[in-house]
């Protein structure tokens, strides 16, 4: 038996979804929307849920809706009876290209992200296009962020098609086959190191900038999309690569240009840099408090893991970041 | 670093352990004792806690005390960060043999028991006889009861020499030896399946019985401790071994010696035979609903697992095993 796991945004659209057809008269339980509900009180009411309704070792969760519906559903599959089958049908391109592959799932504790979760693989990812028509530019750009560093850190081919295109702005159906080749990519890594000892690791390429940046936002109260962030903070690591592992310089202005058409600006200055570089010191993958662990690119697709990068080049990375962009 | 996780009766104890004495001083979080604290509530306050306390993925959680304190201890390591190290020193001798080996953690939802949790194995499990000096007689048997499963299902020496003894009654450290063995038995059987698809379910041995025997004493609010349902439950088990799968029934009168000698007594009538087979119905190990699967053995030390048995034979089984005790 299936149970649906879904948020107030994307339950009513569910029946306008041709691959949720099999779960429409499925047992669902509804999230109000937003980050703020992924928490440890709501997974507690969701393990009530399923043993209300009888749920056993066979039953089976289907997440449909974004990040926050997949990262608590897939956590609550993970534990309840201490783990269950589970199936994401992603409904944002954010979504599709990074939470609902790869098996990591987790709820917020607090103020911090992700801070409780486990390491468990979907049974079976489905996508679908059809919920992709009803995002808005920021959504699109949010899971183009993603796209661009799956192309970065593994597909010449795959950057050069997505910097030179811009039907994700069209919401065509045409995007499909971009988001399975960056789900492939991230299926092998995650698969060569489920819980991320390793080369893993440079699946989180442009996040320690991009957390940093999505930080700030949210304390000023703007709040940034995530990979809005991420594709600012992409710039910042191909800087880094470039001054750090020697990545080719020409590249670096391919994703400038594609930043300065498309993706809204980060709108900081040189007196933010002290704050970014405390927030990339405090991310929860960085154990040491006096330089920054980064995964960077000696050159495209030739990924370097856990490199020490001191807080005088980061700044420095952050200033020809400004310039660049 | 390490972060201890105890309950309000173990802690004050936690100085008399030499075993503990690395720990004296390490940050300490306390439980109120019970198991209705075994909560996602209390769950979500270690992780707060652990997150307050700035604990990171190199930081190792020790569980001091018994199985309530292990199994949601173990639950917020196998799940922080997802997932750091946890070591287990267990306070009694029922979580030295049983909760505090194999890697199962959990906490209760509602009224069902472990229904969310995960399998994560404890990097160390540190044994002391100390804490056994100021166990109750009660929780002396309960230890011994899970102890006398481990002789039937894997080692028939260990089986005669715990039933010729009443060391356990001593509170001996004498008792460790067996306790180890057990311990090694329990490991030897969870490594070969540490998800419980398949010969782990040996372990259940006793418990389909037990657990209806501790529910239905719950349900009259006597509250008969785990391991003496386990003791009664290795009965019902050895008889119906015997009625379907052909265990020598001399064995059955050697039990049954222990059991007078030493265990009170379950106060279960014929009436009470339909409540007890409902309990097991219901079991969440349990599948079906119109009939029982048990573990079972052909022999001492040879397992049967998910043998089906009917509600008759399981009625006989009950009224044999009240004229043997």
């Amino acid at each position: 038996m299936d149970y649906v796991i879904t948020d107030s945004n994307v339950s009513p659209l569910i029946a306008s979804i041709p691959e949720a057809a099999p779960w429409i008269s499925a047992p669902r339980f509804v999230i109000p929307a937003g980050e703020e509900h992924k928490t440890p009180a709501t997974l507690a009411v969701i393990w009530e849920w399923l043993a209300d309704e009888g749920a056993n070792r066979e039953s089976r969760i289907v997440n449909i809706g974004g990040g926050m519906v997949s990262d608590i559903g897939g956590f609550a599959a993970a534990t309840f009876m201490r783990g269950i089958d589970y199936i994401n049908l992603p409904t944002t391109l954010l979504a599709a290209v990074d939470a609902a592959v790869g098996g990591k799932t987790a709820v917020n504790v607090g103020e911090l992200k992700n801070q409780a979760g486990a390491f468990r693989m979907p049974s079976q990812v489905v996508f679908s296009s059809a919920p992709f028509a009803t995002l808005s530019r920021q959504e699109l750009l949010s899971g183009m962020g993603e796209m661009l560093k799956y192309g970065l850190i593994s597909s010449p081919g795959l950057y050069l098609n997505l910097r030179r295109n811009d039907l994700f702005l069209d919401r065509s159906p045409a995007l499909l086959p971009f988001v399975k080749e960056c789900v492939s990519i991230k299926e092998r890594i995650a698969a060569e190191d489920p819980t991320e000892r390793g080369v893993r690791k440079i699946l989180n390429f442009g996040h320690t900038a991009g957390h940093a940046f999505e930080s700030l936002s949210l304390a000023r109260g703007a709040g940034l999309p995530h990979g809005i962030a991420v594709a600012h903070g992409l710039m910042v690591a191909l800087i880094l690569s470039h001054t750090v592992e020697g990545y080719p310089s020409k590249e670096l202005y391919t994703l400038a240009e594609v930043l300065k058409n498309f993706f809204p600006p980060t709108d900081t200055a040189c007196r933010d840099n002290d704050a970014l570089i405390g927030y990339m010191l405090h991310d929860k993958k960085n154990s040491s408090r006096t330089e920054v662990r980064f995964s960077l690119l000696s050159d495209i697709a030739t990924p370097k893991i856990d490199v020490a990068v001191s807080r005088e080049e980061i700044s420095t990375a952050l200033d020809i970041y400004r310039d660049l962009v």
